[in-house]
């Protein structure tokens, strides 16, 4: 998507230099904006440990990526073998424990390494993998946006091409995965192609990525937004200021309930109560084809009290800076997720289609699962 | 309630000094803590303005107050007259114009004070009245506490005496009020008895008054509780880890709907979904016995934009100091209040008691309403 003008993905390799990946550097964004060098597993680790890069697209493409760039940089003919390359993915797993994409491309790249022992081969199949799964998570996005499009396209429709008004949570837009977005791609597809759409951007605290990144994102892009605090979606509902809602998935069950960020599950209650459809995008990678009941069995993390009580942002000296907004010694609970069950949830947009959030209906679009 | 271990209200007079009246300046809090003095009425319409004091009771009675003050620093036996009272009373109704407690305050202080020509029996009236208002705030509050440490009561006992956790949301405490508040005296009522509870703090963006207010009374009480941001809860309540909702009411409905801080609906919507009782606690002045649907009729205050886009805290430095937090021109919604229709609400904790959330009850309550 763009930004400054001009075409951007998360995470590309070097144009001259085959030997560095550079990524957005996300922890600064939306106050500045910059782009970083990566030319070790050390590099790699750290950007996706500190959230240079974040989502769980392209957390798990950034891994990719990095064990390319180990093997181009820290093997050659005489040193390569498979058990060092091993335990420098093994540490790259553990940059973000709980995100299941990163252990999935880190193995994926090595079950295509091993079937060779000599450096030249290995390090020509790591790139073409890296660049695959790349490539995979584009088209997911992709069509997930293209499907989306059609729910966006019926409402404008209905609404004689006045403006239609997307309510979204958090940042599942294209700064999560290589371009487009999950729950983002429908709203660009549509609004590229002339469609009036105007977005409600929840804050999402307590890390505040609608208000830092889908903000940024949509602004970047031309796409109409407000930002609102998350208390004001249920409020737009009831006046009828909200046509949908679309927001991503970081695990979905195959009964259909959605683990997404925290917050998620009272504005899909208030979607519900107000007749207003409300959708979940997502990648099939993020659905967990073993697990039922989303509410009890998905674990949830809790994060520190850190991201609650402290809140960054540019002070009265234009510098970036942070604030503590409690008072002190006050406790803090921060739970990063929480599930949406399926019965609120109008469907599943796929990079196969949009279908029911059931068992059934999800079975006919991946009959593969069965 | 205890600040510092000492017992304190939010408005006083001055022990020493007829002439002056004390408040507690809440504009900084929870970072620091200081009383002011109000000597005239422009001091009074200041603090009313700049929000020094806030929430519907407290702003009644600074303004009742500040009609004393004007009486006994601005007027004398040879100045004094009643037209000019009133142009300071038209004044200070004008600090907060939505604020229906402000004028209502102003105007049972003129009623009063219009009885005579004679200044002295004038300041004589103004401060009995004044006083007396202050106490029936007091009272209200206090017989809201008794109603609804009954229904703590209930739950502490099947659970045996565990502690009983309570959400809440804003601060309906006892700083919006002269003491004890309304959605917290219960609260303070039930801990000061020796029952176990525990407060769910929801922050209340945007302009915080949850992390800020409620915590910090809270904490200065010895109350325990926990700051959530506001998205989190839905899936508390979806954990059995919520036994109850206590807000207050910005304005209530003859049928049982509530206005109160934008967010409330999406509690209530949670709290019904898992079967959790939801109350809200108000004085019978808040009732707008000539209104039926909420949702449709009341009409929602939208402030200022940098409500949303600033934040407040300290800084690195142990400063008090503010960043801002969003893209730069990112457009923003600040929606103030929201309505929670009465399907919603388990019941109204009055000073008359609690009855359900529909006419018929509230009726059977305040039968010279009928």
């Amino acid at each position: 998507m763009l930004v400054n003008g001009k075409k951007y993905q998360t995470i590309w390799l070097h144009p001259n230099d085959e030997k560095t990946v550079q990524i957005i550097d996300q922890r600064k964004l939306p106050f500045e904006f910059s782009v970083l060098d990566l030319t070790s597993t050390f590099d790699v680790y750290l950007a996706i440990k500190e959230m240079y890069v974040r989502g769980a697209p392209l957390i798990g493409i950034t891994a990719a990526m990095g064990i390319y760039i180990a093997l181009v940089n820290e093997f050659n003919v005489n040193n390569y073998n498979i058990e060092d390359l091993r335990s420098k993915a093994e540490y790259l797993k553990t940059a973000r424990p709980t995100a299941v994409n990163l252990a999935f491309a880190v193995d994926e790249m090595l079950k295509t390494i091993e079937k060779t022992n000599l450096y030249g081969e290995a390090l020509k199949k790591a790139k073409v993998k890296a660049l695959e799964l790349l490539n995979k998570e584009l088209e997911y996005c992709y069509n997930i946006g293209n499907h989306g499009l059609k729910l966006i396209e019926e409402i404008s429709k209905l609404k004689k091409g006045e403006s239609v008004n997307i309510l979204t949570h958090c940042n599942a837009g294209w700064l999560a995965c290589i371009d487009y977005g999950t729950a983002t791609a429908p709203i660009y597809f549509a609004h590229d192609k002339g469609i009036k759409v105007h977005v409600w951007v929840d804050e999402t605290r307590p890390r505040n990525q609608g208000a830092r990144l889908t903000a940024w994102e949509l602004q970047q892009h031309g796409v109409p937004f407000t930002v609102i605090p998350d208390n004001v979606g249920g409020h737009l509902m009831q006046h009828g200021m909200v046509d949908m809602v679309i927001v991503g998935s970081d695990r979905t069950t195959l009964y259909g309930d959605v683990a997404n960020k925290i917050g998620t599950y009272l504005k899909a209650l208030a979607a519900f109560d107000n007749k207003i459809p409300f959708y979940a995008a997502l990648p099939s990678s993020t659905i967990d084809w073993t697990m039922e009941n989303g509410v009890k069995n998905i674990p949830i993390e809790q994060r520190e009290a850190t991201e609650v009580s402290r809140i960054e942002g540019i002070n009265n000296e234009g510098k970036l800076d942070s604030v503590y907004i409690l008072p002190k010694d006050a406790p803090v609970a921060n739970y990063a997720f929480d599930v949406t069950p399926s019965r609120l949830v109008t469907g599943l947009i796929t990079e196969r289609g949009i279908c029911k959030a059931d068992k059934e209906d999800l079975l006919n679009l991946f009959p593969e699962r069965k």
